[in-house]
C-alpha cells in the first residue's frame, strides 16, 4: 500500500531546501516518467531538466517570479513533441502529417501523463514537487528561454526538491462531487449549495473571503485569481503558440 | 520501492477477466484520482465510472469497437470540466470567464492527472488499465451518449479490470531521446538514427513491417495508423467540440 499512500499524501511543495537530488534518483524519476502510456509508443513529448541557475533566473518572470523556481533544484518542463517524430519520418521517406490541433491533443495527454508519473516518483523518493499552471500561460516566453523548435509547446512544469516545510493537505470536494456513475448527471443548486459546503465554511476560506474584501470564495476565482481579462489574454498567446509552433493547420 | 517497481512495470493491459473490481479498490483508486494536483485547486475535472453493459456497447464504436470497452467491468472517462465550478459561480453571484481555450488547457491537464494517478492506484491494486485515444477522436459522438453538458469535454478514458495475460513490456525510446538538459538541444539526422535503431531493429518491428508492405515502421504511422487525412478529420471534429462545449470565446 505504499503506493497508494504516496498518492493520497500528496501536497504541493513550494519551499525547498537547497540540498541537489542525486543523480541515480533523477535518473529513475525520468525512466519512470517515460514508462507511463502515451499515444501509439510515438512518445511525442520531451522533457527540460533545468538545473543551470542562470537558465532558472531567466524562467523566473514566466512563471510569475515564483521563487521556488529558483529554490527547487530541478525544473522539469514537459513539453508535447512531435519535432523529433516528425525529424524520423522525413529520413525515412514517411510524410508526416500531424501539424494539428487532434495530434497535438494527443502530445499534450502524453506530456502531463509523463510528468504526472515523474510526479509520483518524485514523492515516493521522499522528494517535493509543485506543478506550475504558468507554463501555459507564458508559453511563448518559455520557448524563447528554452530554445523549444517548431512542433514543440511547453505544457506544465515541475518544481522537484526536498521539502522545507510539511505543509498541511489542501481540502478536495467530496469524490461524490466529481464522479457520474454511468453518465453524467448535471447539477442542481441543491447539489452545488451541499458539494461546497465544507470548503466554504472552512475557517481558511473564512479569512482569505475576509482578506480579500469579497462576497465569498467564488469572487476570489473570478476576480481576484482567474479574471476574464487574463483568460482571454492568455488565450490569445496560447493559440498564438500553437500555430507558431505548428498546429494549428486543421484543413 | 513498491511505488518506483508500479511505474516501471506498466503495460498496458487489453485482455480482462469478467471480475468485478471490488467497491473499496474502486473507490480507493478514485480517492487516488482527486488528490492529485490541479489548477488552483478548482478541481475543473470529473470522472464517469461506467460499469452498465448497455452504455459501453453504446460506447463501443466510438472506441472503434476495441473490445476492452466491453469486457473491461469499469471504463473510466476523464473529463475536462468547468460546468460544475460556472455553477458554483453563477449561484455566488460571481462571474465565471473559463469559456476559453486557455482554461479548457488547465481543465485538459487536470483531467490527466487525475487519470494518470487512477491509472498508478489500480495497478498498485493489481489491476491492469488501457488508455483509450479514441476519446479525443470521437468526443462528439462520447458527449452524446455520456450525457455531457456544455463546459465539459472528454479527454481520456481508461478501460479498468483484472488482466487475463500478462504481456510484456513495450519497448520505449532510449532515456536520452526524450531528456534534454537545461535546455532544447535539437535532433541530427546522426541523432536520430542512433535514437530509432533499437526500435527499428526489434524482430517484432521487423515482421510488422513485412505484414504492412512499407518501407519501414515509420511509414506504418504516417500511411497506416495516423495518417494525415484522419487526423484533419477529427481536428476538425475536436474544434467543433471545443466550440460547441463553450472553450472557443478566445476575444
Amino acid at each position: 500500500m505504499e503506493t497508494i499512500a504516496t498518492l493520497l499524501e500528496h501536497r504541493s511543495i513550494r519551499n525547498y531546501k537547497s540540498t541537489p537530488i542525486p543523480e541515480n534518483v533523477l535518473n529513475s524519476i525520468l525512466e519512470a516518467a517515460i514508462r507511463g502510456s502515451n499515444t501509439g509508443n510515438m512518445q511525442v513529448y520531451s522533457i527540460i531538466v533545468t538545473k543551470n541557475t542562470e537558465i532558472k533566473q531567466k524562467l523566473l518572470p514566466a512563471h510569475f517570479g515564483q521563487k521556488m523556481v529558483l529554490d527547487a533544484p530541478v525544473l522539469l518542463t514537459f513539453c508535447a513533441d512531435f519535432n523529433r517524430f516528425n525529424r524520423w519520418c522525413e529520413s525515412r521517406n514517411a510524410t508526416p502529417g500531424y501539424d494539428n490541433i487532434q495530434s497535438f491533443s494527443w502530445a499534450m495527454v502524453d506530456a502531463v501523463i509523463a510528468a504526472q508519473n515523474a510526479a509520483v516518483a518524485a514523492e515516493s523518493f521522499g522528494l517535493g514537487i509543485c506543478y506550475l499552471g504558468t507554463t501555459t500561460y507564458n508559453a511563448d516566453k518559455i520557448i524563447e528561454i528554452l530554445n523549444l523548435p517548431k512542433g514543440v509547446v511547453p505544457i506544465t512544469t515541475l518544481t522537484v526538491g526536498y521539502a522545507l516545510d510539511n505543509p498541511l493537505l489542501t481540502d478536495r470536494l467530496p469524490l461524490e462531487a466529481v464522479i457520474h456513475a454511468d453518465t453524467y448527471h448535471d447539477y442542481s443548486v441543491d447539489d452545488i449549495n451541499r458539494l461546497y459546503s465544507e470548503k466554504e465554511s472552512m475557517s481558511s476560506t473564512v479569512q482569505l473571503v475576509e482578506e480579500n474584501k469579497t462576497e465569498n470564495l467564488a469572487q476570489i476565482f473570478t476576480q481576484k485569481r482567474y479574471t476574464k481579462t487574463d483568460n482571454i489574454h492568455f488565450s490569445k498567446v496560447w493559440l498564438d503558440v500553437l500555430a507558431k509552433q505548428g498546429f494549428m493547420n486543421n484543413d
